[in-house]
């Protein structure tokens, strides 16, 4: 079936529907409309067309462009959405800095370094603004998973199954694998309690496709599907959020391999 | 004045110029709507609405579209960019590897690397759908610019300063600037004969603005206009069609400084 | 065998260890520990699992890293590496300029510009805090390698076969291999006296690995290997170093290939 775009009654009518989103999302003034960078783009097909859409909710959309204004490494679309997400309430300031962690580990942490430094910079100016005190961190210990590196390794070992959807996992004896992988990324990282598993593949999702490493799509792609945490219509609609933050030819792998583990799952 | 979106009779209308435009850009036939990404996204907005604006010619869209596919890394997107602007006959073969040189040098040569390859591989392509045979090559050398190292350094001064519209050099002890900046980036590369000066700008700009790294970006900004080569208005409709290609949080940046640097300049 | 992470007496040990291992490591103060990124990531795993371990030495890890910082173009990281290793003489001044050009050749020149600037600056910071003027920079001027095109592309051929431990050279009448490749990366830059080939290849795998072109990754992993300059086990350290700098999804696709061409090169 066609997917559907809207129809608008004029031009103007469009303008103004992409000036209201823009303002509900970003929670500040819509920019000037005399470029079409700002005109044509931002006002009439990001926000009056995308982030309007049904099929994907304000929050979800907003994991997803948080991790692609965060590898994009640009300091003031970091600096407005990290504001536009605490500030609506859609994510909180714990969610945040934990999503802040996820993407240090999908994409780096150089470029974590910044989102994590704007996360509690926009969340003082909100306080700020508020005429509230900040309130106190919550601490990073204890952790809740276990210190034995042998149990570590067997709980990572236990979600690397589970997470990604896997019969096996990797195998131990590589630093990569041992040590990041399993010690780490999924004997702890993803099993923190502070972010819901959906919210982590969204932040993941959005990661592997800028990186655009076929391996690492294709696994995230069929296990955020296979696991039932995203549907078939929420990814495709995903790929779009993803598209406008990241553009289309990243987009265009992300399109493909959703439809493509779509067909492997409906074929198991 | 308000950039202004065009106005569709219907949505149906604008999916049929999306499809339109789809197979006059990309000599293909265009993809199934099926999709969030392929229908509101690629036909609807990339296609009916971007690739089809007037401000900028088909042949100078191109130019910034390569590269932003070139880095965006991902295989199909780069093989039917590559396929369709040698097969439209908007850029030569000559042309074309001139610009994978050039984008090398701005965006390393690891992603040089593919971006070459797929270069010979369509040029194949399209002669072997002719029936016809490949032409031979051009050859490398002579080279056109000096081969004593000191008057490449003094040239690469000289083209540095003319290129980038600035009264001084780098300083030439230093590996990055003296061996690389003045040797070879201005001394040998920005003057070989195989592409026009603008063309050369439409490439850089998309790969400084892919970088996003500030000074690079204000500085190409900076001289694409000072020197005239690329208007105001035709730098703020690149910015669109480079947000289209490249996401929004870069464009975002891109389009910022071009107002600046517009601002700049009407100020000297 | 398996790869062994540290067994810490309990979470707190793990946390002052990240703590002392940075410091070691930044010689500036760690930071606090009040987020998830800084105290779960950036303390308890990046320094206290990671920079910790054996099987590549401080200095070995310092040129993966300055390259995923410098690519991942975020300021703090790029300024606080290069102070760091310019510091603590893991790395020679000229040494680090030349990792710069090296950079700016695989990685693009806009990104090599803030590197290069950042190299000035935290050198002549170093100097200020001892109270010690700026030694003058190495002249770049005389080149080592041939001036005449003919004999620097013949130079560039041998380079290249000797480097990548390939029986051929890739051909000369295309700009992308002839003028660049040829005349310059190989006919120039890798055989520039001030940085070992060890040191440019750990640079070369992390831009690689970063870019995450399929081909170049494929023959850098086992150029690196077939050569000597890194054995296996030294590999697959680099993985996880560079996983952490630069996400687990293109560390991924690197830990892969690793494994794959040291199997070719053990079946050779």
């Amino acid at each position: 079936m066609a997917d559907q775009s809207p129809a608008f009654p004029s031009a103007a009518a469009r303008r103004a529907l992409g000036r209201q989103v823009y303002e509900q999302v970003m929670l500040t003034e819509a920019p000037s409309d005399d470029s079409p960078f700002a005109g044509a783009g931002l006002l009439d097909f990001v926000f009056a067309e995308v982030w309007s859409r049904p099929g994907l909710s304000r929050r979800d959309r907003r994991f997803v462009t948080l991790a692609c204004v965060a590898a994009a490494d640009t300091v003031r679309p970091i600096q407005e959405h990290v504001y536009a997400a605490l500030k609506s309430g859609d994510v909180t300031y714990d969610e945040l800095t934990e999503a802040v962690l996820h993407f240090a580990v999908y994409c780096g942490w150089p470029k974590g370094s910044f989102f994590a430094q704007t996360a509690t910079e926009q969340w003082e100016r909100i306080h700020a603004e508020r005429g509230e005190p900040v309130p106190p961190p919550t601490p990073t210990l204890p952790l809740t998973t276990a210190s034995d590196p042998e149990l570590r390794l067997q709980g990572g070992e236990a979600a690397f199954k589970s997470i990604n959807e896997l019969e096996f996992a990797v195998p131990r004896d590589h630093p990569y694998y041992g040590a990041g992988i399993l010690n780490f990324v999924f004997g702890e990282m993803w099993q923190r309690p502070g972010l819901g598993l959906r919210e982590r593949r969204l932040v993941t999702l959005a990661c592997v496709a800028l990186d655009d490493t076929e391996g690492p799509v294709r696994s995230h792609v069929y296990s955020a599907l296979k696991s039932g945490d995203l549907s078939y219509p929420e990814m495709k609609e995903l790929s779009l959020q993803f598209a406008a933050y990241y553009g289309w030819p990243k987009g265009s792998f992300l399109a493909q391999v959703i439809d493509e583990q779509h067909e492997r799952i409906e074929a198991e």
